[in-house]
């Protein structure tokens, strides 16, 4: 009679090595174009970098090895929260009246609470290894800051954040869970470096942006001899790290007597959750055969895979990073202030961004208010609040769901719930109390950011 | 070379049976008094308390069997977190250079995020048996009132609120997270009940206490047919429902190879966290000839174990409820407003005050900064930020580490995590800011409630 609901894979079974999906990309077709240097347009080498990566990092950047160990200092961090559990939707499915089987991935579990300590405590551990002392970074709505902070404190490690002020402000907690790790965080734009007094000079109540932000960090690691920068998500070394998720989920469906899935889904904004499920489904794809739909949500306000284009564009709004080819609504595109802070980025991974133009993954854009009612009724079935971000795939595998029921057909539905909301209920207060708007982001707006794109070639 | 880190149970080895310890009192030489009436000072019988509860839980209340079984449809419910990890402190031990030993069990990974969701889907399970529509309770921080507007959902029961108006203004994520799981949160003192109607037409800002909450509630579901009170603490069947934590932990114990523990540690308010680990471990001691300390943790500024009287007490404010022995400080003593809300009660679960008395437990009172700076280090050891009220079995368990220390002799620690403090990160930041102040209750303050106590025998 009784039903598994969680599917854990002991410790022993946790991935001892990253799979680095570049090396299956020339098999399926597929070119990944080399990252720009602005000032030249030739493509930086590792001499570029080395400013603000160690070099094990710029060099798993770039490695086309397609796996890569895991240091067992990481796995043993790792052995904190990992493996993740993946649940089955038992409730959820019986409230959606659907014949599919739903089953996620919950990375909620992490001390910060999201998966972004996958990739942190690689990064904080090389980082250590090569006698870094300082790392500096930036965040937004929180969860990138959170789980730096939580990585750097395990190897002793300073920390600073600059945190853009607007969410400074409104989201105190995260600002204390930060502090709470041991790190210095402070509003950005901030006095303590050049760029942040650039623009408080101009605008003493500047609300920030992440592109200021990024700018201070990056000043803040380039000046200081001590110091490293580190970046949550787009790069190939982030998405790397991320890869635990998705072949744990093998693992587990393969355990809970599971039929392959017939669409994995997971939201997107830098890419890095939704590479770290989606790509070791993507080599089944390329290597196996098998055909799998790979599903990214990411919302109407900031839908670069969905009405982007695939071009070379800056990684930041200063235009001080390489230029990455990839899917962009242009560095200056300012996206609507929606709840899910960790998917407005005008960009996107060089490496989701080349899947979507070979068509090994589909993409949809998603208004908030449809997404907070899927994580309502998410949250009433199966007890776990969603992030906003999450709650993106959550909508995602909702409608997969429905259209099953629609369609009388049984599917199975796998999705990344990368992480909680216990930060962001005010987003729900504002979904419940009717008051969240709707973002549909302007053609002629997205147009003239594109008008702005750097030229090269 | 790598160690385990948690020790996970699968699902098919969760505990099929709550533990009472009532039945196991006897062999101890411990009575457990009656409940006494507090009009007619006469036992309460079944049916006085049939306006409030279903009768399967007042027959729990009472039972004199060893294991209550399980309905297999609460088990199903459990499976969504349960069991929880024990994880073995191996990062919090080495930044304490303790030889001791020290596991944790992990309660925060329940849906609330906390062990209350242990007796509140009970609770909501029988109500709905027994064809109750609705549910009234009260709520002071919210771990309690979120638990059961989760557990009321899974059902499809109507849950009612009252949330003392201070924590209703001062914290609006647990409201909101309440209002998620589709339950309807009102300020205490409300003009919904006669109680909340008479406090506030003498004081229309009154910040409300848990007492006048308890009122309230109380009022709401003796005045309407489809509804029924639920209780978060304090009661027998309540610390019957948590002692699935316990008897977990002893499996884990052992699959870990663990020695048996030379201390087990909870904190207390009401009792529910410290009966629930603590009772299994108890039993142990009197049957099987073990030699366990077993510590209960309670903040100096509510200290009803190591500074109350054991006799008969109200369990409320308004004097509403029956006379229950147990150590009390007083049924309006008003504890000071430290930030473990769930830690401020004046009085203590019989079963606990009981062992008290007799000598078959330990208590120790702890201010709330030593709290903190506990709370702290743990969280930048082993990544999870405990709830202030969790905080105190983390101090308490430190201390024991540091005395291992001293005495250079190993020793083998258990506590109860009891949940997480993402809720509660603005006693964090008041510890940070250096802004947390400890008390410590006048005697002189403590002996005056006691001389208010019901006059009985």
């Amino acid at each position: 009679m009784s039903r598994q609901k969680k599917i854990l894979l002991p410790e022993s079974e946790m991935p001892t090595h990253w799979y680095n999906l570049n090396a299956d990309l020339p098999a399926a077709g597929v070119e990944l174009p080399p990252v720009l240097h602005p000032a030249t347009g030739q493509p930086v080498g590792p001499d570029d970098l080395a400013p603000l990566f160690p070099m094990a990092l710029i060099l798993q950047e770039v490695t086309t090895d397609r796996y890569v160990e895991i240091p067992e200092p990481i796995r043993e961090v790792y052995r904190m929260w990992r493996p993740t559990p993946l649940f089955r939707a038992y409730a959820w499915e019986q409230a959606l009246d659907t014949p599919a089987q739903i089953y996620y991935k919950y990375e909620g579990v992490s001390p910060s609470g999201s998966h972004k300590p996958n990739t942190a405590v690689a990064q904080a551990y090389y980082n250590k290894q090569e006698g870094v002392k300082r790392l500096a970074t930036e965040t937004g709505a929180g969860q990138w800051g959170s789980a730096l902070s939580f990585a750097a404190q395990i190897y002793g490690l300073e920390c600073k954040v600059y945190m853009v002020r607007v969410s400074y402000d409104q989201k105190p907690y995260r600002r204390i869970l930060m502090e709470t790790y041991g790190a210095q965080v402070v509003p950005s734009p901030s006095p303590d470096t050049q760029a942040g007094r650039q623009v408080l000079e101009q605008d003493p109540d500047s609300p920030g942006s992440l592109g200021i932000a990024i700018s201070e960090a990056v000043e803040d690691a380039a000046t200081r001899e001590d110091t490293k920068y580190s970046l949550g998500s787009v790069l190939n070394h982030v998405l790397l790290h991320q890869t635990v998720i998705g072949q744990e989920t093998i693992r587990q469906l393969e355990i809970a007597g599971a039929d392959w899935p017939d669409v994995v889904i997971a939201c997107t904004g830098g890419g890095s959750n939704f590479g770290g499920l989606a790509f070791p489904f993507v080599r089944e794809n390329i290597v196996a055969g098998r055909k799998t739909r790979i599903l990214a949500a990411e919302p109407t306000a900031s839908p670069s895979l969905t009405r982007g284009v695939y071009t070379y564009d800056f990684g930041d709004t200063a235009q001080m990073t390489p230029l990455i080819k990839m899917h962009t609504l242009g560095h200056d595109f300012v996206p609507p202030p929606i709840h899910a802070g960790g998917l407005r980025y005008h960009g996107m991974s060089a490496q989701v961004s080349a899947l979507k133009e070979a068509g090994l993954i589909e993409a949809v854009a998603l208004p908030q208010r449809a997404v907070f009612e899927a994580a309502v009724g998410f949250a009433r079935a199966e007890g776990i609040v969603p992030a906003p971000e999450s709650a993106h795939a959550v909508r995602a595998a909702m409608d997969e769901a429905l259209a099953a029921r629609e369609s009388g057909q049984g599917r199975t539905i796998v999705f990344n719930l990368s992480g909680h909301g216990h930060f962001d209920l005010a987003a729900y207060d504002a979904y419940l109390s009717g008051q969240l708007v709707d973002y549909e982001y302007p053609q002629e707006a997205i147009e003239q950011s594109l008008q702005r794109l750097p030229q090269v070639d």
